[in-house]
């Protein structure tokens, strides 16, 4: 019976589950308060909305809504998608957006199109995990620069890129998850005219932008040099992430062509009736009421977490204190390892992912992603109180 | 502004696009009758039901189902299909079964676990084109095999499997897409031993064996070696594609963990939404009663195609008569090549898929595949006297 002598592919047999996805299933005890995932508040999704999107998109058209679409999606609301960038400021038309399932669809469509094993990466350290585990299909390796208050840094950029011919380099320039820092423009024009210099795409990951707590964000990168950029945006964050409706906006047509054929083999189309039912939401424009609220609630919880945080974390330990987006970064002492403590808290009832998952060559360990967009306020206070107690039984062994 | 120099994958220029989805694109002419696609008659999508499945499922859990789930997918519609697997003689059970985005992303994952750049697969000639698209993602060779009435013959295979060790044998059991042809018992058992005499698994795609217009079909290819084949489910055919939900059913732990890995690079999971409220649908017990009305719909398109064949289609043309699916396959003279005939097809507005887009590795050009489940009657009747005339036309010219 066993099969275990089936000749997987060597990608298979690489390949990791994700310490997020594993961590989740971890702390899903009952009692844990986790603020390991990255998941949106659920009592803001617009449930009432929705229900009449499904209705009318299901009385009006459901020959179309419930039928094989085109692989680039639906082209009303790749339209419609692309009206709402331009009024952010990111010049792109709907025929170079296409619709994915996910942005964690596009990072494996972008691996798929670009990395060839072997071939290098540059990230942040930390970076998106998710995007590591999108890439490591395709085997590449990792060439990171480490983030100060301001991002990922600048200097080393260029050795990389002359010793090493990245094939992409891969940011989340705004509330990057997993340390909620954010590139001022500056720097972000610094990194895009060394990417210019020596032909390598810039991925710009940006789900979070416009969840600011602070007005205005930096220009996007793909506003900045839009044919050196390649953006991937979703409503995983602004509407609902079951729906599973992201976009990647291409610079040039063939990117473009190269990303529709990849997805072509890999899922033929994202699902139609999710296309058609985002679409009508958002042509009653209570999209934009809609991520008002969202923001406004991210924000108390973030500062209710950072006071919290004020409070009871023990002397030595630092966090930053993002302006907008759903996590922060927890950097502990040096002797403290957050994922060896990672048991300790699941019997506190408390859960994080340990900062080492977020760091694609290796490092990390005394540091900590926490979420703040899930958990009520009640729930963060005692929450913090239970990691602070944690850190300093830590800290006094 | 050139990007052209991007230094793609090996990979993604490599990659063709889809024939079937470029032969579609071509055929949106206005009043051209295609047969090409695979569509499902959406006169028969439940509307109806689908309407009071997402207002119940957005008013019950809509925390749940607008959320992040699980890559494995949701867990009572996971049930709710290996119950309806076991009903029709498949011993599985939930634990082994991974949602998927269409099986077109399970012939992806598929390909991703096994498949190593030179690898082989086995497939019959003609065989499914979107699996050749899945795989050829991953640089596979094809060994292919011919099929007779019965399918894909056996004679050969067991040389295959010693010389060229394919990762794979890929087949479409019952009602094959393109050809309509269906493998008996006898012919199943023998490839099932070869297959595990060379411990090669097996992957039983299966879309269409519910959508019998005879009774009974033969044994799946999982029932008759459960260790050894890996399935694929899919309610595209059943429901409705445009919600893109399938299931990969494994045959042991460590394969459907595998493919788990896999799908968490690519997507995360599948649309939750759409997951439940496909459950919400089979809770109601629909499902059978929707698909006998679809089992009748096309039983009876495929009799008057059948019908009007004979009727206009000249001496020397033969085709398959299947007794279920979708597709049925046209074999011209010789002389007349299907892909250079296409242009003058569409010119007399009718359309097919060149039977060559069908053949990994080359041939098949004096054939093409047709489908009967779209189209109405008189939409039947008058492409069928289109093509009779085109085919004459290409006879005597």
């Amino acid at each position: 019976m066993s099969n275990s002598s089936w000749r997987f592919s060597k990608r298979a047999l690489a390949m990791k589950s994700s310490i997020i996805r594993e961590s989740l299933k971890l702390t899903a005890k009952p009692g844990v308060l986790s603020f390991g995932g990255g998941m949106p508040a659920p009592e803001l999704f617009p449930v009432e909305e929705l229900i009449e999107a499904c209705r009318k998109v299901l009385t009006e058209r459901p020959d179309e809504a419930l039928q094989y679409g085109t692989t680039e999606g639906y082209t009303p609301l790749r339209e419609a998608i692309a009206e709402r960038m331009n009024k952010i400021g990111v010049p792109c038309t709907a025929d170079k957006i296409l619709i994915t399932g996910g942005s964690q669809q596009g990072l494996h469509l972008l691996g798929s199109a670009f990395i060839d094993e072997g071939d290098y990466v540059v990230t942040a350290r930390p970076t998106y995990l998710g995007a590591i585990q999108a890439f490591n299909a395709f085997g590449p390796k990792y060439a990171t620069l480490p983030s100060d208050d301001d991002g990922m840094v600048v200097e080393g950029l260029e050795e990389i890129l002359v010793e090493k011919s990245p094939k992409l380099i891969y940011l989340v320039p705004t509330f990057q998850n997993p340390d909620g820092r954010t590139i001022p423009v500056p720097r972000r024009k610094e990194i895009l005219k060394l990417a210019k210099k020596y032909n390598t795409p810039v991925v710009e990951d940006d789900p979070y932008s416009e969840l600011s707590f602070e007005g205005k964000v930096p220009e996007h990168m793909f506003s900045l040099a839009p044919e050196n950029v390649i953006m991937l945006g979703t409503f995983s964050k602004l509407l609902a992430p079951g729906l599973r409706i992201a976009w990647l906006i291409a610079p040039n047509n063939e990117c473009f062509d190269r990303c529709v054929k990849m997805k072509q083999g890999a899922d033929l189309h994202t699902n139609t009736f999710a296309q058609h039912v985002v679409y009508e939401f958002m042509k009653t424009g209570a999209l934009d009421g809609h991520v008002e609220k969202v923001r406004k609630l991210y924000a108390r919880r973030r500062d209710v977490m950072v006071a919290a945080m004020r409070k009871y974390f023990p002397e030595g330990v630092t966090f930053t204190e993002p302006t907008g987006g759903l996590f922060l970064w927890v950097s502990l002492p040096e002797k403290i390892n957050a994922t060896e403590l990672m048991p300790k808290a699941v019997e506190k009832l408390v859960a994080y992912i340990p900062g080492m998952a977020f760091y694609p060559d290796g490092g990390g360990d005394n540091s900590m992603r926490l979420n703040f967009s899930k958990a009520n306020e009640e729930e963060i206070e005692i929450g913090m109180k239970r990691l602070g107690e944690l850190f300093q039984e830590a800290l006094n062994s």
